[in-house]
């Protein structure tokens, strides 16, 4: 997944054009001179900026010409990347090896007449409308209490392999039950004991999930083929629209398991739920945090902590807490905001982790832009904010009046943002506070460690944020430019390096990250003309704004031409493709032993036998062994 | 067809409930006796509306309650009419014969590579890729001049049957020849002579056309079961999303074949230059009317006709004149406004003359409600409407102050337009002048009558209309609830005698039409909910407004419901629909010979042969007989 590289590409890009067309436009030369660039506070960044520019001037028409050259250039580098890109996703399904989740579908809200199970009902249904092409089915069982035994034993099983392992710590255990006359069994036989319950009582649940009751309504159904499994992927199965949902699987080791709703009006209103409350969340997110603000000024810290009333009156202490507490009380809110949106999108019905991460990136996007871009332009309370969205017709006039006095503010925060959190990815230095925090309390990290692996949704909006920056700040203060491009560069090289040394790919979407980076462009780019047009009306540049509304308009077909043009393709494979594949792989003596296996490649993990207890010599045995259910 | 029944009984049902709650609330006994009846002028008719109604009285909230009810009630017979029609809809394909649609798929975009035909690359494509299934394909090819020659021949032949048939005429013009020394021929043998001179052309077009290019990169291609024929057509068949686009073939007779657009990009600019044509329309349309309407008023006609001068100085015509030809004009305009909705949906690249009327239907619809509604509401200039649409938090007040005060004119509206044009409709008086008109110059009306079919464009947007203005005033002016009821009850009758007496369908969609009149309907639930927020905002109810919000939420959110639970099944059948009706077909020995006759199915009814020329003995035979190609 190199899609952040291409974003920071195009980004480079459009910013390359955009410092070498208006860099030197907005100050002429004795301006310059007048400027004391040691103290680089807001008024003298201010003569970089469009501001600087007289009314009507036809400098402006420059700035006007670089709108157009830019929005044409980014449009082209986004139509290239765009079929880049899907071309590349086709490329990788001609490459890839059979994969169980291509031969699978995943079917929900079966209806199951009174007395058959659900497995039946699956079965029965299948092999009447898809006698010749379907091959297996797996239905899906609610296991959250089976989930949990197995984490304890799981835990229980490190702490006493530890313990085995540390030859010290054992033998001080020991010590202290003959130091204590017997009273105190042997803590490892205990651990062993009580390992051996847990694993009974795993048994004993999953024997009785597999028997009886606690189905979801929901099944994986495999196809001997591709094409049959896309077949049944894209026609309504049943009658009533609502019931054998189809989707396409994901791979078996992407699937969410916690969370299967299976019936189609509770999906339907906790996904309309979640988005209600993400609404909220985005909208009302700032109220708490200026609350928290509020609270943290120097004569109420003073009431709290008497204590510090000595420290604070010391000019440079209550400087830097003036200065720094409320900007850092704000990342700490930020900082919880992926995880939460993470959090809503898994309640939103989706079954894997990609899928989920895919949604709670276009979620902290939105959050983003709204909560950053917005709540800085418009510094007024929320309700000021939603009145100038329900008030189109003057939004334009707005942002061109406050756009162009938070340029400094936004080339600060590129800097301070932006930079530091690159830098600090390449330390990441939040998980290594949190891992040396939890070793006191967790005795087993060496073992725990698994190779990281990156938060889509936490970077993929920072970088587009930075992006949207750049577009809508490149013809109002050029001056944004070079630090961006520092920071794309820096951003390239940390994390091409973190790519190759640090993270491992939890799954493979094939570039279905895309499109978010896309729509995020367009909407920078239509967002852009908005400020272009408010601010040529404020600038009195009389026939400039009504130049400028042809360009939405073609950049909002541009883009409909691209969903209609790409997006069909990072949505499902096309006949064609798959019918190439099925044929290429018809030959391969392999498949016959893959589709055998197609049969246990969605078993739940939690359902799969456990063998913990030192009773067995396969202590160093791969926890999920392959099962033979 | 009965969903113009399915409507009007949906509208009655509501109606009544509206009535029986309402009618006796607006007005006090006391007021009902000052009220002159026999002088319904509007200061009357207010008595009834809700403007009588004292502002924060306690009668409102029983108006409030009414809008709640009335809201559930209409939901749920929403709900149980879309249950129905779409259970009607798969019952009627269960009961269908196998239909050559059903088994065909319309392809467009072919690519062709050089030096190959579109015939080789789709007999090709599908060869390979769906060789069980594939059954036989026909190319589309650009036949517009072919088809004004046999309509020209067509012509021709029926003036010479006429001139056999009419031995006056005939024996006239023999006796003209003789009188002019021969120099003028018989014009039976002259008009033989150019007939077969056109066929001639038309054999010689059709084998041209038929064997060199002309050919469109379409062509429906038929498999040999419905389950296959929907399989191609839900799966996009090649790796580019803009090529091999498929789509489902419409009944051979419902194909239109005039307007054969077959690139991507040429049929998606046409589709947008077309909505943006309609989008200007609809606004503007006003604008030329109230120009008409202004150059008539008397002192302009006597300046343009002077002989008019004294007849205009009479009292009555004068009257008649200012009173009755600026809404007479305003009619005129809106008659031609359906014809060039579904000339505008022709232009936009459907295929069949059903998708096209459906396409229409929903333009129409939208143009009454802006045109008539929402101008007469807000009876200002377009660019007044339109700055209210774009700000939209003050929609609702300015509803509310708007709304009420035309409901005196509505009421009038529902029997001036309502009652007349349906009862017109028994007559149907325009077609009738029409063929009065056209009857001396045209001299074989009789050979050349065809019944009728109802041209859904125009009524179901009027019956729509109404259903709009009896739930938008029902609780404001329930008054107008009696009059449409008549109205309904009226169109009911009318519309029931047109239907088994008059009209023939000549296409039939299962039901399409439905999702216009449920979406129809939500849109005039949410605008009385919109009007009732502003209304007990301007009565200064202090909660209703507040109460209100949920209500028009909900709806949409019921109306989100239908189009998951419904909609799918008016878009295609489901996969176990086809596959049963597939089954059924298995052991009917007639399919043989039906799939045989699938090659020629969708032959265009230009590249037929023809025989017209009196030296055939097929005078009386079928103008289009079985082609054999």
């Amino acid at each position: 997944m190199r899609i952040i590289i291409f974003s920071l590409r195009v980004f480079a890009f459009a910013g390359v054009i955009g410092v070498f067309i208006l860099l030197p436009l907005n100050c002429t030369g004795d301006q310059l001179e007048d400027i004391d660039f040691v103290d680089f506070s807001n008024n003298s960044l201010d003569v970089f900026t469009i501001s600087n520019v007289n009314n009507g001037s036809n400098r402006l028409w420059v700035h006007f010409c670089a709108v157009y050259v830019v929005t044409i250039f980014v449009c082209f580098l986004l139509y290239y990347e765009y079929k880049n890109v899907s071309s590349k996703r086709i490329a990788y399904f001609y490459a890839s090896k059979p994969q169980p989740h291509q031969f699978t579908i995943l079917v929900r809200s079966i209806p199951v007449s009174a007395g058959s199970s659900v497995s039946d009902s699956v079965g029965r249904f299948f092999r009447e409308y898809h006698p010749s092409t379907y091959l297996c089915h797996m239905v899906i069982r609610r296991t959250n209490k089976l989930r949990n035994l197995i984490n304890d034993s799981k835990k229980l099983y490190r702490r006493l392999i530890h313990m085995q392992a540390d030859p010290a710590q054992q033998k001080y255990k020991r010590s202290s039950r003959f130091g204590l006359f017997g009273r105190k069994v042997d803590l490892v036989d205990q651990y062993e004991k009580r390992l051996e319950d847990l694993e009974e009582n795993v048994r004993f649940e999953q024997s009785e999930v597999s028997l009886a009751g606690e189905e979801v309504r929901a099944a994986f159904v495999s196809f001997n083929s591709r094409y049959a499994a896309a077949t049944a992927f894209h026609l309504q199965q049943g009658i009533n629209p609502t019931q054998w949902l189809t989707e396409e699987a994901p791979p078996p080791d992407d699937v969410y398991w916690p969370f299967f709703s299976s019936s189609f009006m509770r999906r339907w209103i906790s996904r309309l739920v979640v988005i209600v409350s993400c609404i909220l969340l985005t909208i009302l997110f700032l109220i708490p945090v200026l609350v928290v603000q509020g609270l943290t000024n120097l004569s109420q810290l003073e009431v709290w902590f008497p204590f510090l009333k000595s420290i604070l009156t010391l000019t440079f202490v209550s400087q830097v807490i003036t200065g720094y507490l409320p900007s850092l009380i704000l990342q700490l809110f930020l900082k919880i905001v992926p995880p939460i949106m993470e959090f809503l999108s898994s309640l939103q019905g989706y079954i894997s982790h990609s899928a989920i991460e895919r949604s709670a990136c276009n979620k902290v996007l939105w959050f983003t832009i709204w909560n950053i871009f917005f709540a800085t332009v418009f510094s007024g309370s929320v309700l000021y904010q939603v009145s100038i969205v329900l008030d189109p017709k003057n939004i334009p006039a707005k942002l061109g009046v406050a756009v162009p006095a938070q340029a400094s503010f936004f080339i600060a925060y590129v800097v301070t943002s932006g930079w530091t959190s690159t830098s600090s990815e390449l330390f990441r230095i939040i998980p290594f506070i949190w891992s040396l925090m939890k070793r006191p309390f967790v005795r087993d990290t060496d073992e725990e460690f698994e190779v990281p692996s990156i938060p889509y949704h936490r970077d993929i909006p920072r970088i587009l944020f930075f992006g949207l920056l750049g577009i809508t700040y490149f013809f109002l203060a050029p001056l944004i430019l070079p630090f961006l491009l520092i920071y794309l560069c820096l951003a390239y090289i940390i994390f091409r390096n973190q790519f190759l040394n640090v993270y491992a790919p939890k799954y493979e979407t094939a570039g279905k990250f895309w499109p978010i980076v896309h729509n995020s462009m367009i909407f920078s780019l239509v967002l852009m003309h908005c400020i272009a047009v408010g601010i040529f009306t404020v600038k009195k540049l009389s026939l400039a704004p009504t130049l400028i509304v042809p360009l939405p308009i073609l950049t909002l077909l541009f883009n409909e031409y691209c969903r209609k043009r790409f997006l069909p393709m990072f949505v499902a494979y096309s006949a064609e493709t798959l019918i190439k594949k099925d044929r290429e792989d018809e030959n391969d003596p392999s498949m016959s032993e893959f589709l055998d296996r197609l049969v246990t490649a969605y078993q739940d993990p939690a359902l799969m036998p456990i063998q913990y207890s030192v009773h067995s010599d396969g202590l160093n045995s791969p926890l999920i062994s392959s099962a033979e259910v």
